[in-house]
């Protein structure tokens, strides 16, 4: 009997994971189930991007191994990017190490730093993959606590008057998710403060900077930031890529070495014809980021009133894929998530996903189309008139 | 000051990547330099791989988040490929799990089972990334040792003798790289009956068994071997698709969910244009392996006449990408390699790369025109004649 690793046992079925199994069995069975659970972008990408695949795919020599740091223009249409979006200056050379996905980053950089026993700081709610990444690695995740009394913002006056000798690392996620909160200049220098103060490696991973948000913000921004910073960002939510897996590594050539000899011995450079795609999207003018929050805005106006049907409050101010909706005190998440897919087949998640601070919370995607999201509505309408 | 993780003190830079900057800086000062170190294929994939990413690129909704265990349409067509080509059947729900390139499998399996301190039997020569992605996970690295004498096999009944309670995992790749030894049923038998003895999760990395082979050979064709070995395979060599990132990991549907159980917490689903493009691949039919075949023949008769033209013996039975020629003894391998690079500007790997029992052997690639090639013998006669 060959037996599993340790670090195993700390790492549970991602509830999405066994729920889904759940719906695919009640679907089996006729009931028609609506799903504004996940957070994969139902819409395609810009065109051009898989004119960028077609335009290569059938060209000789470009189906051999690529280059762990990607194509130089990759890295030059990314250091572009981050020039004109978040007014943050990169070297294309080392300071940009593009992944196949911003997901296996969080293994890559906790790779690179981390020593069992190390402590993380992560926060809750928040995105699980950052403990159970922590919990594979055998390092202790240390929650911070994030709630609407501090407006979604870690205190870290409260969390300096603890022993942080052990902390190695900070992951923060702003736009956050499930909260959909926006971080700001102050927090972001802050915390940069914090983490220098500390001698903690800060992590901020930017997926959802350009969904529904007009102010995008990179913490690598801030003055004396890439001393103790790192950035993930990515293509799926940005460009409707999530299936691409393209993601992105920033921060100073130090840290982005050191991330680097894990990666290079893990796995490969990414497909020629999906670097060609990102450099496509990533080359896309502003009228895109237009459109999409038009669509994602009519979409919340509906998802805003799925959430007052339910009795819920939010905030308007959120960005995001989400709406992050607070259910009246009485209620219980997973018990509200669980009556709406057994009585009216509506599939969401409850906050406690996310960490016990999702306690009260349930979250709806913007995923789906504004039929959908109406349907969703009147199956809730319906019942309460009858 | 934020220090790395004391599992990258282990880990150098790969031979290939310092040699590699070399070679740029020498073809940067006008040397005509000829890469013939480096197994990445230069032909193309089939056309239908091409023409299947084409077919897809463009449609909707196929641009979002793809399921770990990838489209069930992928796994079947593996699941005919190996019962086609190697006699082997294989579960598509649970027995087959695709990866983006077999390297990140050696990853994944590693965390799956290992923990700090285990030991793990690697082939001296062999893959530098067994030992690497050990030293990562800081467990203990014990090469087996593989030389002409045993007719590169393991010595089971010499490894036999010593304590092996500490082995968990075993790492074996035949076709062998860089040898290009082939694998037996007999030598397969062996070592299932070892892995049985001694509790040993066996894995027998197998991406080579087209090239130059008459007789692909699976492990899991032995009787009970699923009950402790898995294989990885790769459409990397067999189908010129080393940048596209295809690989799978087949074994028993307990061995596969522990396996999917680290894979689901660190990276996603293949993008589905590239699954689209694999099918096509699995589902060639047979005269693409004579043509591929014919091709490398041809090659491998330039490469015999270079590995001669050094004084070099060499194994005409051997199979996969290279010719692993012996130096005569008084000859050092690295100093054979420096001294083709920079008097007669070819770029070769020596054998002592691949670990101290490659001492003595030079590895010529077959990844270049037979132009190319004889290029490479006509530098060295021409030199030898003056």
């Amino acid at each position: 009997m060959i037996t599993k690793s340790n670090r195993l046992k700390e790492v549970q079925e991602y509830y999405f994971s066994r729920k889904l199994r759940e719906v695919r069995q009640l679907k089996a069975k006729g009931k028609p189930i609506i799903n504004i659970g996940i957070g994969s972008p139902d819409l395609d990408p810009p065109l051009s991007v898989s004119r960028a695949m077609v335009a290569t795919i059938e060209k000789n020599h470009i189906h051999g191994y690529q280059s762990y740091q990607g194509l130089p223009e990759l890295r030059d249409a990314i250091t572009n990017f981050y020039l004109r979006h978040f007014d943050v200056e990169l070297n294309p050379e080392n300071e940009i190490l593009p992944l196949m996905g911003s997901k296996e980053g969080i293994m890559h950089i906790s790779m690179a730093f981390l020593n069992a026993g190390d402590e993380v700081l992560i926060p809750n709610p928040g995105y699980p993959t950052y403990t159970s990444v922590t919990n594979l690695l055998e390092a202790t995740p240390v929650f911070y606590d994030l709630n609407d009394e501090n407006d979604w913002f870690p205190d870290l006056e409260y969390l300096s008057k603890f022993d942080l000798s052990k902390v190695k690392l900070m992951w923060i996620n702003y736009p956050h998710m499930p909260t959909g909160k926006n971080g700001t200049k102050a927090l972001f220098e802050d915390l940069i403060a914090f983490a220098k103060k500390h001698d903690i490696l800060l992590i901020n991973d930017n997926p959802y900077s350009f969904i529904l948000n007009d102010n995008p913000l990179s913490i690598l921004n801030i003055k004396g930031a890439k001393e103790v910073a790192l950035e993930l960002n990515s293509l799926s939510k940005t460009f409707n890529m999530a299936g691409w897996r393209v993601g992105m590594l920033l921060g100073s050539a130090e840290h982005i070495k050191t991330v680097l000899q894990v990666k290079s011995n893990m796995d490969s450079g990414m497909f020629y014809g999906i670097q060609q795609g990102a450099i496509a999207a990533l080359q896309t003018d502003d009228s895109w980021f237009n459109n999409l929050n038009t669509i994602y805005t009519k979409r919340r106006n509906i998802a805003w009133k799925i959430a007052e049907r339910l009795d819920c409050t939010y905030d308007t101010d959120a960005s995001g894929l989400f709406v992050w909706a607070k259910l009246p005190l009485s209620k219980d998440a997973e018990q509200v998530a669980d009556e709406l897919l057994y009585d009216y087949a509506v599939f969401l998640a409850p906050g406690t996903i996310f960490g016990s601070n999702g306690k009260g919370y349930i979250r709806i995607s913007l995923c789906v189309t504004e039929d959908v999201l109406n349907e969703v509505l009147h199956r809730i309408l319906k019942d309460k008139n009858e």
